[in-house]
């Protein structure tokens, strides 16, 4: 690009809702960016990259386009437990079309200040749309939610509600807003597809009041809860009438579709962890009032997630043709 | 991508030579990778994207691939004199080809592995080959080398020749590499192009003893100085007979356009800094080994750069056309 592009770039990127408020961080503007890591945190790190086309719509709603990029990645953090520091922004464009900068900019905005975070560096190139974010958190030394925790009798947990964003898929591909969508349940399924809520508060609390594990859940409830199992080298069994279907879903999908959903789709960014049977989890007002959690299971000695009802193996390649 | 696919870019990403051997890094397999910072340390972070057809020839050799897409980020944590710590890819792929990511896993860790850089985390799509990296390292707080510290009087240098990857460029148009060119002159072009030394221990020395400011020269001489001469708010006067060319470069294109491709080409991923004029450069054995360095100006309190021996302004855009 031009240095007149780099110029409109850092306009809509060097903006002063987007900067460091700590002392300690050197931002946009140098070869690199500069940060410390207080004694006794550790930096929590995830990098997502998101492709037009492929986990976006083309010629998706720029503003909503950055919100989401942005909310994908948080989501990353939460799960980690750790509180959002700073993201830096790998950003490819096939042109510098300002309106498009100004709104994915306001995106990114919408969603940076509330949650705290800086951009603090990154790249701008011309080429196929694509968008790279690495958020980072700080998490205090050895208290990050990992994923091989879980043990045998613990309760498996998910804040929210599942399968939503699944359910909002027909209408996304049908290139629906919230904005402009007329019927309120399918509003409600766009908005938690544009706009997911990282769950970063009640991260924050898992990890400093013992849960065992968390994840968050972009690929599908079966899938993600997979990896915990692997990692933890446990199993799990679901009581799939506890799973947490919103009255939106289910107006829009009936229930067996939207069980399914709830299993196998993706795009939730909710989190799924896995707490002491013999602790009462008892979450502060503050966190409830952002979202609920609902145990959906237990953590077993046995291999892979069966049914509790049935006691049959669940597996999300049979819910994927939902 | 499908599972099977990750589990085949796990294989070649989270290889045994690419992981951290410090304690306290947690690496790929988590929401997030996990590191700490020392006291009395910070961490310096630069990011950025590679796009196929854009920064490096569509078909490209993948070993060269990976090898320059970390060399070219590397590069910005030498200009800050920091110390290589880790990094994290986001690759975006169209298919997965086994032997091209075998050989693009193979030239990463070529660099990263003497560069003592373990790669942490990350992420791979499907989609237009695009790759992000984010190269992080380790800088004493307060000695990074930031472009805003030129004085009037300081002394400029650059490390090694400048103009070879430039005079590189018609050689990679054609689609030739340094294993399959038989001219000599060309192949060291090619190679300089294909696999830029990151002057690592030189930017570490001169942030430990007393450089003024730094930067890496990606896109040429005269437009990455004026970056540090607008962030230090002063001007520059270069002597054009001290440019650092070499007898390759000089070979292959002559020295009018030898002068003209260390001005104004890029991708050359050289160190110019500025050094106090009262204070004797002496580098150590160790690094004299590995590059020159060369005075080729000074810091003015004009404004842009000049040429000493005629007075006249020097602009990049008069030597595009080399």
């Amino acid at each position: 690009m031009s240095l007149g592009e780099f110029d409109l770039i850092r306009h809509f990127f060097d903006r002063p809702e987007l900067r460091s408020s700590r002392p300690d961080v050197l931002g946009i503007g140098d070869d690199c960016a500069l940060l410390s890591v207080p004694e006794g945190m550790q930096l929590a790190q995830s990098l997502d990259t998101l492709v037009s086309g492929v986990h976006f719509p083309e010629h998706c709603d720029p503003f909503l386009l950055g919100y989401r990029a942005l909310a994908t990645n948080i989501s990353d953090i939460a799960a980690m437990g750790a509180e959002p520091h700073s993201f830096t922004l790998g950003l490819t464009l096939p042109e510098s079309d300002t309106d498009w900068l100004q709104a994915f900019s306001d995106g990114l905005v919408a969603l940076a200040q509330p949650s705290g975070l800086a951009l603090i560096g990154g790249d701008t190139t011309r080429g196929p749309l694509t968008i790279s974010i690495q958020v980072q958190g700080l998490v205090p030394s050895g208290q990050a939610l990992r994923r091989n925790g879980a043990k045998e009798g613990d309760l498996i947990y998910v804040s929210g509600s599942l399968g939503d964003a699944a359910g909002a898929l027909p209408a996304v591909l049908e290139g629906l807003y919230p904005q402009n969508c007329e019927d309120a349940s399918v509003q409600y399924l766009l908005q938690r597809y544009y706009q997911p809520s990282p769950r970063v508060k009640l991260g924050q609390w898992l990890a400093a009041n013992g849960a065992t594990s968390a994840l968050d859940i972009s690929d599908g409830l079966l899938g993600d809860l997979g990896h915990t199992l692997k990692a933890s080298q446990v199993g799990a069994e679901l009581n799939l009438e506890q799973l947490p279907l919103s009255p939106q879903l289910l107006n829009v999908a009936g229930k067996q579709k939207a069980q399914g959903y709830a299993l196998s789709g993706g795009d939730d960014y909710e989190l799924c962890f896995t707490w002491p049977a013999h602790k009462t989890l008892e979450l502060p007002e503050e966190i409830r009032a952002e979202c609920s959690v609902t145990c959906i299971g237990r953590i077993t000695d046995a291999e892979g997630i069966c049914d509790r009802a049935t006691g049959q193996p669940l597996s999300a390649a049979a819910y994927r043709h939902f």
